[in-house]
């Protein structure tokens, strides 16, 4: 068990027409101008960005928008949204959105509280941050966890390159969490946000020591209920309790919770993850399966006891009589795999619909070792030549 | 499922030697004069009081402490605080020790900064809180959760009232948690803790609705882990990690992760205790343990389904084929009695050490009406008639 902090501000509002209270709570954060962030067109079809810009109206606080957030958010789009902000005046940033959505809110929130600095340098570990403007979110994606969370990942589309920066001081002041707000959403990017939710747990479970029981139990607990309700949503994507479950285990899996007493997760699964993501532009969750499996294939010799307890307490497997310790953890990756599958999700990058080179793929690894300053993994440290093999079987 | 808030804006900084980090941390915060509260003897004589005192001075912050906090703190300590922070110019209150101690701070938070009203006010309910001075804590007993939790209870000695005022401007804003500093606690002290930290949790499991999946996963395995950790620290108080296991279970079942989606939980074992600690000063945990057997079998037919789980779930009960319903949840009250044993804890109020006339017991029925303002409970509404009964039940 290593010393750890925890730290998770945000307030949440979770529940039913929860997103009224945007006005009110903005004005109790002393928000006195504001810009309204947000992606594609269904906020506004649905009439959400209307119904947010009524509250603000009604508590008094002017505001601006800005739309157009894409799928791995754009430094180009942040750079415009400082530009906007700056014009206006803005103190108070408000995501109407998911994680891409959040982070290019977080993004413009460090440029605007620095603008002497360019904020790309903070996506490139030159710099940390020593400021960022208040922002809250009105989440309506269950996948990133960015809504509590003290990340932020943005691409630069110019290098191809994404990056992430994680710093306490961009944690949302609120959040606004209405599982209503996600059932529109197409089955995909549902499956692809749980894949995601899941993730970001299993990278904090498999480490090379430092776990506590209670955060292993909440861990597991945790993947069991994320796993149970996919499968619910795939059939029935307008089951309410379904939907609200997956939100608030979206929060808990990256807010911190989950990763108390360990050395800091392994991540490799998200890094090699976010290469794939800066060259084809995939679909985040969706590309995490692709490449997960592979990875769990790969490293399970260096941390055998965790694959194994995985393979049980999460995925259920039983352990019958002369099973080695490898069957059991391979079991339990088949059964995650099994698991992908029944929810629609890829277990490798042909069924994610890409088919890197092999010199693509070396440029991957040079570009994740770039992003990481050397190796990266907990379970397994990975070299250059460990990255290649994992995206090689994970594309044969 | 009903919408709920969550807000723990309390950083934790856990692990050994953390204690060194108060002054740092305190000049973070922006305190400048500090009032540094504690309890008994032990601190002081342990070197704790001297290690913080050596830790402010090095970030150069002046202090004045006051000791002798005892258990159901007192509202003539909490008078005496605010005259000897006044005369000091205090600006941040750091409370070193457990859930009296801290509750205590937090009750001289809330006068000073509101200096033309009487603080013992909130108490009796009859006006809420506009401010509260800054205030941390240095954790030393794993028990009320109150260095994270928005709670405060307080006694009134001259009435015999002990009484509870629960609001979110008095989180912490950090809590600092060294599990060795629990170590030379008495074993009755660290199993009336492990008892009341089951106990803020299991008070937030039995409800008429409103659970969410993700919630009940997270307080079973959450009392199961202090169970186990329990039994290890009775035979092995030394234990590091079962230190640590538990102290970090005390924040999180009591920070109201463990009541999300809930209808705010029943909470009556927890008031028809404060009548027993406020009449007879017992020891709230083991308070507690004496008092919920007999609640359990009083409410279970109210609310079976939750206890049958219980039973199954967290106590292990094995359901035999022919078991009805009752006996499933009756067996899980007979496991959770035999596991209070096992750790040294009583089961009723002679194992307790008192015995309350059958006056005394209609005072206290009385009294916990006063103090809730009519009927607790929300697995089973309680009238004034069933309290009497449970506290005799209590009592044979």
């Amino acid at each position: 068990m290593f010393n750890f902090q925890y730290y998770t501000p945000t307030r949440i509002i979770f529940g039913k027409g929860t997103e009224n209270q945007a006005g009110q709570l903005i004005k109790e954060h002393g928000g006195s101008s504001v810009l309204i962030h947000y992606g594609g067109q269904s906020a506004l079809r649905s009439g959400l960005i209307d119904r947010i810009k009524a509250s603000l109206d009604q508590a008094g606080i002017p505001h601006v928008e800005l739309g157009g957030v894409v799928p791995n958010p754009h430094l180009s789009k942040v750079r415009e949204g400082m530009a906007l902000a700056k014009e206006n005046g803005v103190d108070f940033i408000l995501a109407v959105g998911g994680g891409s959505v959040i982070d290019s809110a977080k993004a413009i929130a460090y440029g605007l509280a620095d603008p002497d600095h360019d904020v790309w340098e903070l996506f490139q570990h030159t710099r940390t941050a020593t400021a960022c403007l208040p922002l809250a979110t009105v989440l309506t994606i269950a996948a990133a966890g960015s809504e509590m969370s003290n990340s932020c990942v943005i691409t630069n589309a110019e290098t191809g390159e994404k990056r992430a920066y994680d710093d306490d001081i961009s944690r949302p002041k609120f959040s606004i969490m209405n599982p209503e707000l996600t059932m529109t959403l197409p089955d995909y990017q549902t499956e692809s946000g749980c894949t995601d939710i899941m993730m970001h747990t299993m990278e904090r479970y498999f480490t090379q020591g430092g776990n506590m029981e209670i955060t292993d139990v909440i861990a597991e607990g945790l993947l069991r209920t994320v796993m149970k309700y996919a499968e619910i949503l795939h059939s029935d994507p307008g089951n309410y309790e379904a939907r609200a479950e997956i939100m608030w285990a979206g929060s808990l899996a990256h807010n911190g919770l989950t990763g108390c007493g360990n050395d800091g997760g392994d991540f490799a699964t998200h890094m090699l993850e976010h290469e794939m993501g800066g060259m084809f532009d995939v679909t985040h969750g969706a590309g995490l399966a692709a490449v997960w499996p592979s990875w769990a294939r790969y490293v399970m010799d260096n941390d055998m006891d965790r694959f194994v307890r995985y393979a049980v307490e999460v995925m259920g497997v039983e352990r019958k009589a002369g099973m080695s310790d490898k069957e059991v953890a391979l079991a339990g990756v088949s059964a995650m795999e099994d698991f992908y599958h029944r929810i629609g999700m890829p277990v490798n990058m042909k069924e994610l619909g890409i088919a890197p080179t092999d010199q693509q793929i070396e440029e991957m690894a040079d570009s994740c070792l770039r992003a990481t300053g050397g190796g990266i993994g907990s379970a397994k440290r990975l070299t250059r030549e460990d990255m290649i093999a994992i995206y090689k079987m994970a594309r044969e």
